[in-house]
């Protein structure tokens, strides 16, 4: 059962001064009052949870954590993750107040184009928000991620001499919504399996969803839950008014080395609204009145809007200089460790960069057509390890699928309790908490993560892949069992429309090479692509090594790679089916081009001019794809493609089922090049923008 | 804690006699082999949890479960879910010995093209399966569906002399990996709070995953999770050779009427396979000589394939008869129920029929270009209470966004524990769970499902969205804030890419419509396709009701809505672009036709003479739509759509700032028009298939 702080207990903490009491709660009933005159400017946003809230981000900014308000990126600062992300208003008040680069002007301009202040926090707008939160759930689980790192880059660069050099908590405010969401699940059972003693979550238990009281939908005992994945567990009352328990609570939780910390707080929705306490006050402005008697009540002017009392900001500020001189006190740490740990500092310093090594490419292997047939997911294998071996900042695993994904690090160990130096991450069968978690080990800085399963299932993770992408992160998702080529596992499990939906996200790069110079090339794009996701597709069948298959290729996202002097039809494809066009093409005969196309994002991105030399004019294209046809327009006068789902059969005779043949493949490309005879053949490239 | 059952409270079950157990052993190893026989048959599959789980199956099918293998379809059939669909065999081999009509042919086929007995199980594909598993997590979560839907239809079709017309339970066997899955905890939170004292989990407790053992990465208490969900939890321990305490457990289970029950069943993995209790044992065929010292070590011929021993196979078919009997004397009491609610009676045959009343479209409200402007999540909520009026087999709810997404049914009550025969369901912040629950109660029969949440979080939910396509349920997603059109909320809710990971999706209707009628037209089709779900896309703001929209013309797709003597220029749109469309065409002047399309797939589906009529030879066409614009050139020659995510701020403001406006839009227009002047224009409808 969950620990309440018994009345002793709290009276054990020493009470504070009534002159102290009085100074927190104007500070909290600041925080309250700009976080309402948020929404109320923009006449949009989320008044309620920042006011109940505003008592754990008080204590949290001012008492706990460590942070630079003039340098957002120091390596050793706490993290902070709000995964109820609609709650942001109280976020930007904090980092305003502290003083962070966010003026009152920004505040203002809460919820408009182009300001620093967006409905929901995002990473790269907004100095101090570590990661992109509004979707439920996700912040959470980032929040793991984000501890996850902490404990790999401690274990990585601390020494016995500096051995709290990377030694960081991270700290979370999370509401209902984000514990309902299973990706939250998931994320806390592995923290809990990993005792990430540097994870605090404040649970901000106020009874209240958007459908109304809890009571209607969620009744679990959270607590326990979260006993029953190995965290301790706090509650705390009494929140809106007195903070004192709750600041035990922390002290408490910080004291938790081998356990992360669930603490509840009883909280007041949109404490101090004359609808304090129902879902009214959940999602919309404060009505201009209420907001004036809130104020009026918590001794302000009520007429003031966007106005901090000047002992309040005072408080704030100096906190935010307290975490300045923490700051230049580790910067001095920092310049000892460079003289005693030269080569660790400045593999630190490139690795928080987020560059890579001038000569790195020069690790990837490369294949001749005379080396053997391999799955991609094979030469993914080889070129992972490879790059492992040369570039220490890429971590990551798989979701409990290492023997078919084929992620394992051959040159690292597992990280676990007591071996957090390890690379290697068992992820269990948690997709979306594993990719939430990619993102919080991006998010951290230092590391290249990368998360694995059947590309199927990348569906599965889908909410997190997007926060990849919007949020810039550079994060592998390494998908195998790419097509109706997985055979006999079936239609459960073949992912006819996964390739699809991966190339219409902005933002993301979605590969599927074709052999295993495609597949180096793959990972060269995904590592040198610091700013944005890349989803890397292999398959579980062998494919022959190509002839004229490069990495710098792949950068072009497709290319041609069977040539003719005079193309007369274009057979294009990615990974499994680009072999089976050039055994096609062979069967077409005279004046059949093959082009592999790797990557349509890629491809998208280059001139004219270069897609031109690809798909000339008048040449009419077959597109191949063993996936959903759908978005293949774009470069092609007709697909062979999926049109249902698949089936459940050795993988030849799927192929051979769903029309996959050569044969059939020439027929096709045959009947095009009739069916444009004496007419005109629509331009792929020269397009109306 | 779980509660382990003791030495003494095992011995109050009467002991069986040796006779009786050496033929529950027999019985249940002639499973494990039959079991193992198919993936060694097949070359391809997974023996370790079929021969691990051989003793639950055998309890299930052979002591508790009432079911008819003559017809199994029949109403009051308790049901069953492999939620660990991998271990397929095990549920084929249950079907052919308890008689339904699955040969031992059949399982001879197992994993091939056009068998019954596909890789994992699928809905449509043998009979006997209700649910399509082998995703991970989604069977449990349909088991809660269909615990959900027996409760509610129990509460409305039972009186008080026919108590029990419908009366059965669901039993669900799972492993590790489901428990893992965030879409489990979900539907099992879920479960707990709404009391479902129908629903029996036997959990697979075998310690064994596919990296290898749980103690990598799962060391969660199961069972004090479950508890912490308000589950009733037993733990079973000896199972391998022993059944009499799963008996017990599972009669204890029975008695549970007001709380689900978690079963752990502590197992071995490939339970005689030379290497049992390991991952090698997973997902591969056993080796020839291990599975021919299986049956030696079982006491049977070392070298018979598919050979079940005539003495088990009677106790089978015997329990299969007995199910028969059941059925028989239920059909008697329906006879019964008949003559005393002849209503009750016919309303039932025809809701399990799936059919809808002939005159059912009656209901649907319309709108004429007179009636004012509202936002589709408004005519959608007139349409859906229509409709839920008209129809008592439409039930569903919302993912904790009641009051945004405008379902609330005011002919109807909350499905709460007391109020079972309510049809509004509050799932909570649970999209996943809503998603998979809703093909359970799909599933189940007699109800027409919906689930809705913003469109972006469609991505939360999308693998059970795909099983829904899969195994061609009617669910119907209600999906509002459907564009950047939902403003300030920003990118985290802008759903840019999820039309067309939608529209990508085989056997699953994407319709966005433009106004009151689209919207009544978008139900009508969700209604009548009784096998493919649909996802309904509705937006925030206002739109105007469009002079010409009708509920017929959804059915095509895609229509003329604004038509001219002679169009130079087509605008083709979908949801809040068509107004705007029908704005800029005015700007265009003479020759500017609009055409919505609500409905990709629908109009895939329509003659090439229909299209024709829409997208007349050398006419260009401009698509506009405020989300990606991926897959859009299969209709249009040029796109105006995001090539980006949105941002955050006023939606008019937004428009402007993504160039959505009437100018903007007819200036492409024109510069298309200019840019196909003298060149042929790509026929958009006479390609090459």
């Amino acid at each position: 059962m969950s620990k309440r702080p018994t009345r002793q207990s709290s009276s054990q903490t020493p009470k504070k001064a009534k002159n102290d009491m009085d100074k927190d709660q104007t500070c909290i009933n600041a925080i309250r009052c700009l976080s309402a005159d948020m929404p109320s400017a923009a006449n949009s946003g989320h008044p309620g949870a920042p006011m109940g809230c505003a008592p754990l981000a008080y204590l949290l900014w001012t008492k706990f954590m460590s942070y630079d308000p003039q340098d957002p990126s120091w390596l050793n600062r706490d993290r902070f993750v709000l995964s109820n992300g609609h709650a942001c208003a109280l976020q930007y008040a904090m980092l305003h107040l502290t003083g962070y680069d966010l003026s009152m002007e920004d505040l203002k301009n809460f919820r408009q184009i182009g300001s620093k202040t967006p409905g929901h926090p995002e990473r790269d707008d907004t100095p101090g928000i570590e990661v992109t939160t509004g979707p439920l759930g996700q912040g959470v689980a980032n929040a793991v991620g984000l501890a996850m790192a902490e404990k790999h880059m401690a274990a990585t660069f601390n020494t016995s001499d500096f051995p709290d050099l990377i030694d960081n908590t991270v700290y979370v405010i999370m509401g209902d919504g984000c514990h309902q969401e299973g990706v939250s699940s998931e994320a806390c059972s592995l923290a809990g399996h990993l005792k990430l003693g540097n994870l605090i979550v404040l649970y901000d238990d106020n009874s209240i969803t958007i459908d109304g009281d809890t009571s209607l939908s969620f009744t679990e005992d959270v607590p326990k839950r979260f006993e029953s994945y190995g965290w301790e567990t706090i509650t705390v009352d009494g929140l809106d008014s007195d903070i004192t328990d709750l600041e035990a609570a922390i002290e408490k939780a910080k004291l938790s080395k081998d356990k992360p910390t669930l603490i509840s707080c009883k909280t007041t929705i949109g404490f101090g609204s004359g609808i304090q306490g129902t879902h009214g006050v959940h999602g919309a402005p404060l009505k201009p009145d209420d907001l004036k008697q809130v104020k009026e009540k918590f001794g302000f002017n009520g007429d003031d809007k966007f106005v901090v009392p000047s002992d309040a900001l005072a408080v704030f500020r100096e906190a935010g200089a307290k975490g300045a001189a923490a700051h230049a006190e580790w910067k001095g740490r920092f310049e000892q460790y460079k003289i005693a740990e030269p080569a660790k500092a400045v593999e630190l310093a490139r690795r928080l960069s987020g560059k890579l090594p001038e000569d790195w490419r020069k690790c990837l292997p490369t294949w001749t057509s005379e080396d053997p047939a391999l799955a991609s997911r094979q030469t993914s294998e080889k070129v992972l390890n490879a790059i492992a071996e040369a570039l220490p900042e890429l971590v990551g695993g798989s979701a409990d699928l290492t023997p078919s994904n084929l992620t394992q690090l051959k040159c690292s160990s597992d990280f676990q309790h007591g071996s957090y130096e390890g690379r290697y991450f068992r992820f269990g069968v948690r997709e979306h908490g594993m990719a939430a978690i990619c993102n919080g080990l991006a998010a951290y800085g230092g590391l290249v993560p990368f998360g694995a399963t059947f590309f199927n299932f990348i569906q599965y993770m889908l909410p997190s892949v997007r926060l990849s992408a919007l949020s810039h992160l550079r994060v592998l998702y390494i998908m195998t069992h790419d097509s109706i080529g997985l055979g006999e596992d079936g239609p459960t499990h073949q992912p006819i429309n996964a390739l699809a939906l991966c190339r219409s996200m902005p933002n993301c790069l979605a590969i599927r090479p074709c052999d295993g110079n495609e597949t180096a090339g793959a990972y060269a794009v995904a590592m040198e692509n610091g700013h944005r996701p890349s989803v890397l597709v292999f398959s579980r069948q062998g494919l022959p090594q190509q002839d004229g298959s490069t990495v710098d290729k792949v950068f072009k996202g497709a290319y041609t790679l069977v040539n003719c002097e005079k193309p007369k039809v274009i057979l294009v494809a990615s990974g499994s089916e680009v072999p089976l066009c050039v055994d096609a093409a062979k069967l077409v005969g005279e004046g059949a081009r093959v082009v592999s196309m790797p990557c349509m994002d890629l491809f998208e991105e280059q001139s004219a001019e270069y897609k031109s030399t690809v798909f000339p004019e008048g040449v009419p294209v077959l597109a191949v794809e063993a996936l959903s046809g759908f978005g293949w327009d774009r470069y092609s006068h007709a697909q062979h493609c999926m049109k249902t789902f698949g089936a459940s059969g050795p993988l030849k005779k799927l192929f051979v089922h769903f029309g996959f043949t050569p044969e059939n493949i020439s027929d096709k490309a045959n009947g095009l090049v009739k069916f444009y005879e004496g007419k005109p053949v629509p331009s792929l490239v020269n397009r109306f923008e």
